[in-house]
């Protein structure tokens, strides 16, 4: 999905950090950035990165979340990449036997939001590729954070996870109700050229024979303008509306309709 | 991240569909299927995907989510593609000016599950990897749904929009609070252990002269009791602790300590 609109500067607003433990992939390092970026994070930590750093290929993936690549700070412990950080939570598909409560990405996203708005800091820790945290560095963290997975089926990618605790961040603050662009949607029109529409269709259908009994007619009208009713539509789609109408009920009258081009269909091309 | 609980049947419930429009690459569609599986979905269909089907590239990238790729239906129109839906939503990042109704995918979630409840099908378009869905594609659906994106970096791959669709659906019906594994803690112990925890504790503290005037004694031990109360101990961390201040307390009885294995010890590595 493109969308991004490139005018709108990048804002570094107080948000958790995001730390990876001794990623292998720098794939992994550079998809997870554009993740955050999404989402608006931007502190991302790396702890013994195999590849080093900087990374090309992390770069790469990172598909000009660059903003996010150019801020990473590189730790060579658990320990000194949470040195500051007041609130840590842990990311981890697999039980682990510690005392720790266990909640899911809405929850953390709430608790972290609390947190940073008390004008403290707090971050995610996510594991290896292939074998996740260590427990050293689980106790480390003040909770657990696990996704409400498919259980046969629990295998995310880092970007991923990091993809849904980014997300879970922002639907919870005020940025969540901001989407990037509203409803397009114009007024629906007053009722009485609703009504009109109605009347209009109803006094063509009244000439073709539609109605077949004039006792079914109520109940015919009643059925069609419920239907017609829920589309709530705008002013501009009543008169398209109204010149589909005409534009149909005029059709025997033309011997060529193709040659012609009646008002009616100009309207319905609006 | 790994857990996966290959003893655990995969289900099949009710759900949404994901439609594909003309897919490039088969590793999008492969990441699709597995984003997909992560939290439940199945119905995947693909309307003519550039490189054909079956795709080997999709196989391989779908990393095991084998039950969605086996399910896959292609068609060659997108209007087959949904014939039997009776809600459509389109998911884009960019603004159309059509008389559509916009929302997050939050909302989306929500109607989605209330349509699928009451017995109908549902399902979500994507469009593809460069330029999205077309307009056509768009009047076919019944509403649009964009993510809660940071305007400046807005373009996520087709595998995380389908993640972050699926996420909703998920978090938002009962198996939302269902997380692959709860809490471990165990109950906090009953009052009368943190007293003797505590009694214990200021007892060793009186010999060691901690408590520098009688006067302040009882508001450092107020304080103590305050940060230590806060920690929620079972009783198996108060008989730990517990061995830990007798350890520390009876450090001057040795001569050398490490040659010894104190039961506290002990307890303290349960």
């Amino acid at each position: 999905m493109a969308g991004t609109d490139s005018s709108v500067a990048i804002t570094y607003r107080p948000s958790p950090a995001v730390i990876l433990c001794e990623p292998q992939l720098g794939e992994n390092i550079g998809t997870a950035a554009r993740a955050m970026a999404n989402f608006g994070l931007w502190d991302l930590r790396i702890v013994n990165p195999r590849d080093g750093w900087p990374n090309e290929r992390a770069v790469a993936a990172a598909s000009r979340a660059d903003h996010v690549i150019e801020k990473v700070q590189v730790f060579d412990t658990v320990e000194a990449a949470v040195a500051d950080l007041s609130l840590v939570y842990a990311t981890t598909a697999r039980r682990r036997d510690m005392q720790k409560e266990v909640f899911g990405p809405d929850v953390a996203g709430q608790r972290v939001i609390s947190h940073i708005a008390a004008g403290q800091k707090a971050g995610f820790l996510f594991g290896r590729e292939r074998w996740g945290l260590y427990n050293e560095e689980v106790a480390l963290s003040d909770a657990i954070v696990t996704l409400p997975v498919e259980p046969a089926f629990a295998s995310l990618n880092i970007a991923q996870a990091v993809l849904i605790i980014a997300y879970e961040w922002r639907r919870q603050t005020d940025l969540g109700a901001v989407l990037p662009f509203e409803s397009g949607l114009a007024d629906t029109a007053p009722r009485e050229e609703l009504v009109g529409l109605f009347e209009h269709l109803e006094g063509v259908l009244d000439k073709t024979g539609f109605f077949t009994t004039p006792d079914k007619r109520p109940s015919m009208v009643n059925n069609l303008r419920t239907a017609l009713t829920r589309g709530s539509f705008s002013s501009q789609e009543i008169r398209t509306l109204r010149g589909v109408i005409s534009s149909i009920d005029r059709r025997h009258e033309r011997p060529n309709p193709n040659r012609q081009a009646p008002k009616a269909k100009d309207e319905a091309e609006d």
